[in-house]
Parts: C-alpha cells; sequence; structure tokens
C-alpha cells in the first residue's frame, strides 16, 4: 500500500514528505487510516540520534490513532470503520513468560518498536504514525472506546500509558500520596491518572511558575524543589514519585520525600543518574525504579479508564507541516501538554 | 552499676580498658551479664570517624548475648538467669506508627543506636557491648531460643538481622533466585539465611576464589563479576539481589542480572554509589534499594528461626586484648566470618 508521512533523513535534518510503502497484509494484521498522532520527547531524541544511529528514512510517531480500513483473512478481533490505536510497540514474540503475563513491553526476545526496528518476519524497518497509513498485527491494535474523543486520544498511548503503568504496578489507589516530578508531556498524564484513581498529587518543580497549571488539573500544589525549607517539611510525605525528568538529574533530592518503603520510579531518563547517596534508600527502605510504557491489556484498560474517568491529555493540535516548529518547542522547555498532529492536514 | 569494657578514646586510636558506669535500673530495664559480642564492621566505621565525629570514649559492640542478672520493679519478659541478646538499637519512640508496626529501626521520632548515641531520658550517650554488663529496656532485649549456641549467636544480632529482614520483605521463598555480593560477614549470613528460606542462592564476587567455601555454606556457586561472558549469560536471572559491598561501587555490573521487578538491595556501603544507569532500571522494571537492620519483632523471629533451621553464623572467637588485631584483619578483607569476643576475658 503507497502512503505518504513525514520522514527524518538524517540526525538533526528537519522532517520532510516523504513517500513509501505499507507492507501487504498478512492474515492477522490490521490497516489503519491514521487520523491522529501524537508528537512524544522520543521522536525528538531519536531522530536526532540521541539514543544511537538510526535507520533514515526514518517516520516517527508512536501515539496513533485512526480507523481501520481493512482486515486480514484470519483476523478476529477488528473490523472496518472501528475506531483504533496503536502505540509504542507493534509486535513481540508471544510466546515467552512476559508476553503470555501480557507485560509485552519487556518481551524477552524483544518486542519490536513502532518505528526504526526491523520487522520480526522480514526485517524491513518499522515506520511510525506521522503518516496517513500504518498496518500492524492485530494483537498491537487497541481499541479507542465509542465515548473518547479521538483527537484528543493519541497521547494516552505513550505518556499515558508510560505514567498509568507505574501508578498501577505500586498499586496507587485512593488516599495514595503521589509526587510527580516534571510537569511536561508525561508529568501532565501521570497528575491527572493519579488523581483519578484517588490520590494526593504534589507536582515537583524547579519554581512554582506552574501552580496554577498544576491545580487545574487536580494536584494538590507544586512542591518547589529549590526550596529547602519546604523539601524539609515534605520528607517522608509521599508514598511514589514518578519521576519524568528526561535529563541526567539528581535523585537525592527527592528520595527524602518518599515515606517507608515508597519508591522514585523513572519513566523519563534514558542514561545515567547522578551519584545516589544510600543513606535516604537504607533508612527508609526506599526505592529507586523504572518503568517502561506498559502491555498490551494494561494499555487497552488505559483507555477505557480514560473514557471511564473523562481523562484526557492536554493537546495542542498542530498540522503535519508544522511539526518542525513543534520540535523546536519541544526542545526548548518542558510543555504542560502535548501536540498532536491532525493527519487530514497531509495532503 | 559499675562494669569495665573496651572503648576507643579517638578516631584511629587502637581500643583500652575503659571503666564506666552502666546506669540504675528504671523500672522498665533489664540488666545483662553479656557473655559473648560480634564485631561488625559498623564498629570499625564508626569508631574511626568515618560516619561522622564520635562522642569518646566509645564503646562499641551492637552484637550482644548475655544473662540476665537483675531486672526492673515493673518488668515481665524476663527474669534473673533468662538467655538474652540485645541488637543494633536499645530505644525508640514506641508511640509513632513504624513503632506500632514493629519497624522500630525506623522510629520516626528516630531510635537510639546501642552506642554513640544520647539516652532519649537522660541524653547520657549509649555505650556498646564490647563491657561486662548492660541496662536495656526490655522491649529492646530479645529471647535467645534454648537450643541455640550463646557463643555462635551474637552475630546474628547485626549481621543476621541486616539480611534477615530485606530477604523476608522482598518476600524470599522456596524457589527464590538470591544473588548475593560479597561474601563477609554479612554475605555469609545471607547466603545461609536464604539457603534455610529454600530459595537457590548465588554468590557475586570479583573471583571465583571462596567458590568452595560459598559451596559450604549452601550456596550454587560463585558468579565472577569479572568474567564477562558468565555475567552476560546470567542476565535476568535473579529474583532479588543483597549488596553487602561496604565501600562506594558500581551497580550496574549487576542491575542486568535482575529479572523482570527484581530488586537489589543495598545492606553495606552508606554513602555514594557510582552513577546508576536507568537503561537497565527501565527495561525490567529493576529497582534498587536499601535496608536498615530489622525490627524487633523480626529479630526475635530470626533467633526463633536459626534455632529452627539450625542456622549459625561462622564465628571465629576472640580474647578482649585481641580486639585491636581483628579491627586490622577486618580491615585488609572480606573475611566470610564474624569475630565474636569471649566476654569472659576481659578481667
Amino acid at each position: 500500500m503507497k502512503t505518504v508521512g513525514y520522514a527524518a533523513h538524517s540526525e538533526n535534518e528537519a522532517l520532510k514528505p516523504y513517500h513509501f510503502e505499507r507492507r501487504e497484509l498478512r492474515p492477522n494484521d490490521v490497516a489503519i487510516e491514521i487520523t491522529y498522532c501524537g508528537v512524544c520527547h522520543s521522536d525528538l531524541h531519536t531522530v536526532n540520534g540521541d539514543w544511537g544511529p538510526q535507520p533514515y528514512p526514518l517516520v516517527p510517531g508512536h501515539e496513533i490513532v485512526g480507523i481501520v480500513t481493512s482486515v486480514g483473512s484470519e483476523t478476529s478481533k477488528y473490523k472496518v470503520g472501528d475506531r483504533v490505536a496503536v502505540g509504542c510497540m507493534v509486535d513481540s514474540c508471544q510466546e515467552c513468560q512476559h508476553c503470555h503475563d501480557g507485560e509485552e513491553q519487556y518481551c524477552q526476545n524483544g518486542m519490536t518498536p513502532t518505528y526504526g526496528a526491523p520487522d520480526r518476519l522480514t526485517g524491513d524497518i518499522t515506520q511510525g504514525g506521522y503518516s496517513k497509513h500504518i498496518v500492524v498485527r492485530e494483537e498491537f491494535v487497541l481499541r479507542v472506546p465509542e465515548s473518547l474523543d479521538m483527537s484528543r486520544t493519541a497521547p494516552i498511548l505513550c505518556a499515558g500509558i508510560t505514567t498509568y503503568s507505574p501508578l498501577r504496578t505500586w498499586n496507587v489507589t485512593k488516599g495514595s500520596r503521589v509526587g510527580v516530578i516534571g510537569l511536561g508531556g508525561l508529568g501532565h498524564m501521570a497528575v491527572k491518572l493519579a488523581v483519578a484513581m484517588g490520590a494526593e498529587v504534589t507536582v515537583i518543580s524547579r519554581s512554582t511558575n506552574k501552580e496554577q497549571q498544576a491545580k487545574e488539573i487536580g494536584a494538590k500544589g507544586i512542591l518547589a524543589s529549590t526550596d529547602a525549607e519546604a523539601m524539609k517539611a515534605a520528607a517522608s510525605s509521599l508514598d511514589l514519585i514518578i519521576d519524568t525528568v528526561p535529563t541526567k538529574h539528581d535523585v537525592n533530592i527527592y528520595t527524602p520525600l518518599l515515606a517507608l518503603d515508597g519508591s522514585l520510579v523513572i519513566v523519563g531518563q534514558i542514561g545515567p543518574l547522578e551519584e545516589p547517596m544510600t543513606l535516604p534508600l537504607i533508612f527508609g527502605r526506599r526505592r529507586i525504579a523504572g518503568s517502561l510504557i506498559g502491555g498490551i491489556a494494561e494499555t487497552q484498560e488505559l483507555l477505557d479508564f480514560c473514557a471511564e474517568h473523562d481523562v484526557y491529555p492536554e493537546c495542542e493540535m498542530i498540522r503535519m507541516d508544522e511539526i518542525n516548529h513543534a520540535f523546536e518547542q519541544l526542545e526548548s522547555g518542558d510543555l504542560a501538554h502535548r501536540f498532536v498532529i491532525d493527519m487530514s492536514t497531509l495532503a
């Protein structure tokens, strides 16, 4: 199938239109016309080569929603016209223990990311959602509940699941005390989801500049990490911290905020952290952990959860040809919302 | 009560005999004639001032066993002649949530260490077990089961509980795959206790020099951290790692050994770790944690567990006047056993 998208052709070069082929449908495939695609900071990192050399030309995008346009001969879950979504992975072995447990993101034979990775069968490089169409095996296609507004759904597929999964893994429930470091694309979703679970949520940020925004989405306020008195007063007050900081940073500022047995979960930075001190870990049985997106069943659970609780990412709609400008804005600061590409603007 | 012990009189000075007073019994106190006291690496760190300035003269020692010689007017748990033990703490507020939960080591008002800390009532500095007698409130006195050999019990009170508590907290049971980094005082106890719980235990060490020792205490063998091939083959194979390394080190060598949701628990080093990489944490939902000794009820549970399972620390008995030589040996390498002072050798 012929399609068109926006691709990076080398590191640090602006994305530009790219015509390419999607594979013919395999028996278990679903073809999707993409209506919206969220813009994730990972897209920028990847096309810039921050995480290693890439197979250019590369079409990024892994927060995908659209409509089913055709289905393979052996599919059973979807039919033409269904409202569907695709997240950060499009395949996995389906045979290992983690796949059996619904944790395909940790597939022991390696899951296949939505873009920039070899297809398990052909070795062809996967291409993402900054495009008109995508073909994905049905096990990795999610259903978008009828009541969800498609135009505001896309960022749930990465920013949403990346924060929802640790909130669930660490058993956040009514009354849990949750801290969220950073109020960007991931952070603002963490706040909304934790609030919807009944948690008391504190945003932790360098300044209180975004306090109004934090409160509007349900946080009780901002704890300024630069305010030594406030940080001291907040010692041992949080059960879980979702750390969305996407650069190398010092977790020693935050670990004393955790109560006994509390965990700080890294979901932003891929790379080193500054040297952690063991004292707050030992003297509070505190933990530093990491978490990667979520499994397929859990992602479906999240879409249903968002529909039930009327939780949406803050979305700023852009045209496909505005993507390079959006990347510039992403690079210059943490925006408490997500850009979403209206794919109808791509001719 | 007049007593005698061995005290440090300044940093980096040899311990020497010291005559001092134990407090008169309060209504809830128990007086103990100490028969044996274990020698912990913390004793050395503390008297050397490695963890900050100390109130000299200071009598170290927090692995204490002995016989009750008198009891306060309102005690109910112990009577003269009882076989008892005292570990790393001698008091806590008994009022906070953590004390109520049997986690006195994390007392929210601060527990009182067995030596070098102000008594909660008088402010007098506590003095430890390298002495003939000690007076402790009964809530912090443990019972030594009849079947335990007193001469080999002392190290259970610190090396034992420091490793038993995380094994319990992280639910080690039959079939758990446990790694133990370092085969010293803590490490050899971690191996014995995990084996007694039914775990499959691997010692992780720089070389396989101690393989025979590791196997003799129940480990299946040694994984050499310097053997890149073996380390790669062992990726994702452990549910829990007890990290007893007492110096700044690189946990990135070990975190890939953890299976999904596995934890590496620091019990040795108090201070910084080298910069951790988040990749193995994120791509395996792995965790780095800390753990501090254990609560009083849990320490009693451990003494009973050791009696039931015939688990003993490897002990090398020394005379009180050999303590400075023992410190030198402790400093020069990780010995897979504990020195225990026979207190009858102190005149």
